[in-house]
Order: structure tokens, then C-alpha cells, then sequence
């Protein structure tokens, strides 16, 4: 199989595929970056050379900072997106992306060094595993000052990983989470030292593409054995998300926060700052 | 709306409803309190005004102790209260209201400094996150010593917190825990120094009240739709609570642990100690 | 109740009784060990004068290793086991008899320290809690390496403590895992000094024996309530052990473990650098 996009570069050696997310100038979840997602997970999906999918990012500051706010004028042409189209098409585009990342044969695991923000963190979420930079880890669920919640599963993963009440924090008080606190509440596996995540994260998916034959699929199924399907509770996360956008001034909070920085290199280093005050 | 209680403090300032729990000398959940919390969350439930609720105590010692041991004596008074007269009839007046206060539309957060245990520890489960102060937050499930088992939520809303293993070492144990082990556990969100918490839970408070209209309704609703509803477990909690209180010698228990200092305020600073050398 | 076995010292005081397994020379769980547990576990299960049963292990370095890989060469022998007799016979020998030790009426606590991995670490999934020594703590599951899953209830209990992300590194990666992360990842409900862990868990253990009539059964039952019941996940866990094993080359892995020095003293203390290169 040969992997060549504009956004992501890949690299496969020994049964571990690293996929670099590379979307300069902020690594944005746009059309472009959604496209190569698309093309790459539906063909790595029936690559048994490649057992273990690494994430990461090529930009130190941002892993992926958020889905497109630019969206927020084109609707349509986000909710047509011709994306996930083996997935439930009651979902929306970015929804069946991650729930195609969700259910990849492959062991996934992201790998987070800098800011995971909405679609970039929800992302993350539909990983199997999730490791991040002690020094350089953030996440957050920053849609809710925006105007809309979370639409792409972050409030059906959320949950699975941090339980109710944390996830409530995480999605209504819409903060930035450094690494610890992320680790404590469960929503990464662990934080990890700058200087030793990569060679954790090499180490420990070497180990698991090594793995005699059998054993991911035999894992993976026996592990989601426990676990009940979430289709309901993402095609409820949609609903609710299309009735955030119909309120009248759900897209001004987008565009105010664009117009106050968000989506520039800067703004986005602080953007909680630009839309905790963005309401007012 | 007006906000008038005997022993509860109600201030709202820009959509975050502060509720005082002002109840001396102990801050006892008698019927006072449980009849002013029933006024209070009954007439919140409709208060558009309203976006957060803040519960806090104005006791540096207490924030709930327990329940009144008092009503080991009159059970027939607790179980006739005309408490969350809403709520299924099945359930027991404080698992009624408790489930009111699940149920709100607003968001609760609880605000721990002080002892909260037994129906206390109940009540800030009840609710969608905890804050607690590092140096002086405490929580307990002390029912099983006196010879039942937690009947106000706890055995359900417990396990959904920290699982099935942490849960059974606190309702069996009974033992006190402070607020960085009740973190660890996921008791509570969060332990903060002392001298951050009220900065911290008003700055969540504000941004969260300052969120365009419908997205705490839709966060809520999207992050429910991932659990099952936990009447039958309460019922089967109430159940089993009665099967306890059956126990010829259970309200003997009670009772010793009143005549040995429980219920008063130096007793209650180390109810451990009464609670476990009561059956000896 | 007289409880004497060759692999298992029973001593009982107070209403707990500790079970020290004692199998020299490594602890290993084979067919000897596995025996006496299945008749202490099927005998005590009637003994209402046993409250809580806390096993730990008479090794400093090993609670129990796994369980004895000899059975690859005989799976016939271990499919037969007579254990369990009274569970559900689709499931296979050790799986039933940890089934029955998740089902007892007494509170059982498991008291760590020293190494258990597979079967060992499952068996201490069964319990009802967890306690281990920080500094002499050591828990995995390090069945993948050698071909399988695992599969004695590990794919089912350990995602109820750890969630889905968490049981996947665990099971797949195959690592060691100290005290500390073990408790940071729900896999224990605490690591405590080895100083204080003997005082901890006499402490505990005295409490809940003591604890007043019924109150242990109401809390265990209400607390199961809110969870579903383990008997399909386990199945389905036992089906996908059997497409492992199916594998030609299965056994091998194991083999070559055993002549790389597993099952050894030496060996088992860094058992992880054998299996990570048996499958180069």
C-alpha cells in the first residue's frame, strides 16, 4: 500500500505506521486535513502489514488545535462532506470519520505533544490509547463558549474515559487541561516526561506489532465485548449539536472569536482567554 | 423568584445561584434542612434565571455531617416526609429529593470544605461535579457501622464515580477520606488549595452561567444519554435499606453511637472513632 | 469448618480469615494450587462465621506468578480441570473458579506484594479490592508475548477498574506496572508504604468483620446492582482465547519463554525481557 498526502505524512516500518499530521500553518482540522484522514484510514483499514497507527503531529505547539471555524459560514459544505462514507450516514462527517478510526483493526495511539482543542481532542478520543508530554500536553473541549457542544463524539468518548462529572467540567467550563490533570481525570492513558515520551511510545508500540498473529483482533474484540455500541448516543450528540447551531447567534460567537484572534498562531496559544471573554 | 429559607442562604448574581447550607449548630440534614433543600430545588427547577448552583456551607467544620440520627427513632416520620413529591413515590423522601437534584436542569456544583458523610456525602453526589478544599475537605459513607447500608443515592451514584472496588472500601470501610485520596478515586473532580478553591469554583461558576443560550441544556442532555437510568438500583438501595433497619439491633447501634458523642460537633470531628468501637 | 490444604495456610480470627498462598518454589498457579483454591473457595463460601477473606502471599517476591505455563503442553489436562463445578460449565476451568470468588458472600481483599502477573493478576480482579505495596507491588498481564489473551477474566474485570484505553495498553503492551501506576490507573484501590500496607488492610479487614448482621450482604448486593452481568463478555473472552491457541505457532512462544528461562526464580523477576524478545 503506498500512503501520500498533502497533510499527513506516513511512515511504516515493522509493522508500526507513524502518521505525522503536517497542515501548516496550525495543523487545522479543515477540509483539506479531513480529506487526507478520510483517504488514509479507509486505506489502512485492510493493510495487514501494518498493525499499530501512531499519531503525532509535525507542529510542537499545536497537535491539532480544532475543526475549521470557518465552517461556521458554510455549513453545508461541512455537513456534505463526502467523508466516513462506509460509516452510518445518519452521523455527521467528522463523526464518521472518528468512528472509522474507532473501530480500525489497527492498535491506534496518539501521541500529544502541544494543543488538542474540539475536533482535534475528540480525535485523540476515538484512539485506543492516548500518551502525552508532561511539559507540552493540552487538551481541551473548547465549543461550548462558541455556542454549540462538542459534535464529532467527544460527549459520548468523553464520558467512557472520564466518567460524567468530569466530563461535564471538561465540556461546560471549556478550560485548557494540562497533561497531569488529563492523566488524573483519565482522559490520556499518561503523561510522560518530554524526553521520554517517544521512546516510550516506540517502545511500546514495537512491542505490539510483534505480537504473535491473533492476538490484536482476539484483544481488541475481547476488550469491546464489555462495551455497548454508541451509535445511539452519537446520533443524540448530533441532534443535540444541530440545536445548538439553530440558535440565532450561535455563528457570532464563532465570528467574534475569529475576528479576536482565534485561528491565528497566537490567539490560539491562549484561545480560552478569547472565548471566555468573547460573550461578554 | 424569591429565595427565602431558614436554613439555607440563597444569593444569585449573574445567573450563578451561591445556596448556603446554614443550618447550626452542625449543619445536621434534619427536616428542617431536608424541607427548606425540597422548597429551594423545587421552585430552582423552573427558574430560567438561574444557569448554575453553587452549594457551599457556612460551617468551616461541617458542610453536611449525616443525616439526623434522630430519625432512628421515628422512622415513620422520615419515611412520610412530603419530600420530592415529583419524583417516583417508590423512592424514599431523601432519594427523591436527591434525584431532583440529579435531575435539575441548572448545573450543581458542589463546594466541599468541611466533613460531608453519610447523606451529606449523598447530597454532592447528587450533584454534576465537586470541588474540595485540599486541607480541609473530607467525605465518608459512615452507614454501615450503625447497621445499614448508605439509602440516599450512594450505593448507586458512588460505584458510577469511582467503581465497584474504591466503592466498596468506602461503604464497608466507612473510614473518613480527605480530599486528595477522594480525588484520586474520583470521589470528588478535584481537591484545591484552600486559599483557590472559591476562585477556582467562581470562575467556573461565571463562565459556565456565561454560556450562549442552549448549550448547558444540550451538554447535559448529550452527556446523559451515555448512562442508564439508575431508578432500579435506587429502588433496589431502598430495598435492601430496609431489610437493614429490619435488623432487631440495627437502631441500637444508632443509638450508642448518640450517647457517645455523634451529634455533637467534638464528636463529630472524629465520628470514626465512635462509629467503629460502637459495636464492640 | 476445618480449612487445611498443602498450597494455601488458612487462618482464621474475628470474622477474617487470611488465606496465604504458599507454593513453593514460585507460587506458581498449577494444578495443585489451583485445586485447593477451588475447594477453600467452594467451602468457605458456606462458613458464616468468615466475614472477609484476605489473600496474600507467603513469597516476598511473588504473589503468583501466572499460571503454570506447563499446561501448553497439555491443554486437554487443564480444559478438564474439575474446578468450578458449581459455574457455568461454558466457561472454562479458571475462569469458573474466579467466578466464584467474585461471587462470594464475604468481602474479599486482596493484599499484594511481590509480583503477579496472568492468571495471578486475574485472580485479584475477582476480588472485591485491592491493596498493594509501593514498593514491592507489581501487577500484568503478560499473556499477549506468548501468543494469547488473556483468559481468565482479565479482558472482562480489568476494563470494569481501568476502562477500555488503559486495559488495552495493559493487555497488549505487556508490561510491568508498579504499585503507583496501578493505583493511578484504577488497577488497585491503593499502593501504601510497605511499612503500614499489614496495618492497613488488619485494620480494614477487622472494621467490616465487625460490621453489624447484614449489612455486608445489603452493601455487596446494592452495589452489584448498577452492573450487568459478566457472564457473556466471559464467553466471548473464552471464544477468542480458543482462536489464540488455535494459532500453530501458540504454543511455541511459550516454549521458548519456558527455555528462555521462564518459570524460573531469576527469570520471573524480569520475566518482561524474556517474552518481549521470545517472538523476535
Amino acid at each position: 500500500m503506498r500512503y501520500s498526502y498533502e497533510t499527513l505524512k506516513v511512515v511504516l516500518k515493522d509493522g508500526v505506521l507513524v502518521a505525522t499530521i503536517a497542515n501548516p500553518s496550525l495543523n487545522l482540522l479543515d477540509t483539506k486535513l479531513l480529506t487526507d484522514l478520510d483517504r488514509f484510514t479507509a486505506a489502512v483499514a485492510n493493510d495487514q502489514n501494518v498493525k499499530v497507527i501512531v499519531f503525532e503531529s509535525a507542529d510542537p505547539d499545536f497537535f491539532v488545535p480544532h475543526g475549521d471555524m470557518g465552517f461556521v459560514d458554510d455549513p453545508a459544505a461541512f455537513a456534505t462532506l463526502s467523508i466516513g462514507t462506509d460509516q452510518d450516514q445518519r452521523l455527521n462527517p467528522m463523526q464518521r470519520l472518528f468512528e472509522r478510526i474507532r473501530k480500525l483493526p489497527q492498535v491506534t495511539i496518539g501521541k500529544l505533544a502541544g494543543r488538542a482543542r474540539g475536533g482535534g481532542a475528540e480525535l485523540l478520543q476515538a484512539m485506543d490509547m492516548r500518551f502525552a508530554s508532561l511539559e507540552r500536553g493540552y487538551l481541551a473541549q473548547m465549543e461550548a463558549p462558541t455556542g454549540i457542544i462538542p459534535g464529532a463524539g467527544g460527549t459520548v468518548y468523553l464520558p467512557r474515559l472520564v466518567g460524567r462529572a468530569r466530563a461535564m467540567e471538561i465540556v461546560l467550563g471549556a478550560d485548557l487541561f494540562d497533561a497531569a490533570t488529563a492523566e488524573r481525570y483519565g482522559w490520556i492513558n499518561r503523561a510522560l516526561p518530554d524526553a521520554e515520551l517517544d521512546k516510550f511510545v516506540a517502545r511500546l508500540s514495537r512491542n505490539i506489532a510483534r505480537l504473535p498473529d491473533g492476538v490484536i483482533g482476539a484483544a481488541k474484540s475481547a476488550l469491546d465485548s464489555n462495551f455497548g455500541d454508541p451509535t445511539n448516543a452519537l446520533l443524540e450528540q448530533n441532534r443535540l449539536l444541530g440545536e445548538t447551531f439553530k440558535q440565532p447567534a450561535a455563528a457570532d460567537f464563532t465570528r467574534k472569536a475569529l475576528k479576536n484572534g482565534a485561528q491565528t498562531r497566537e490567539g490560539e496559544r491562549n484561545l480560552e482567554a478569547i472565548l471566555h471573554d468573547v460573550e461578554q
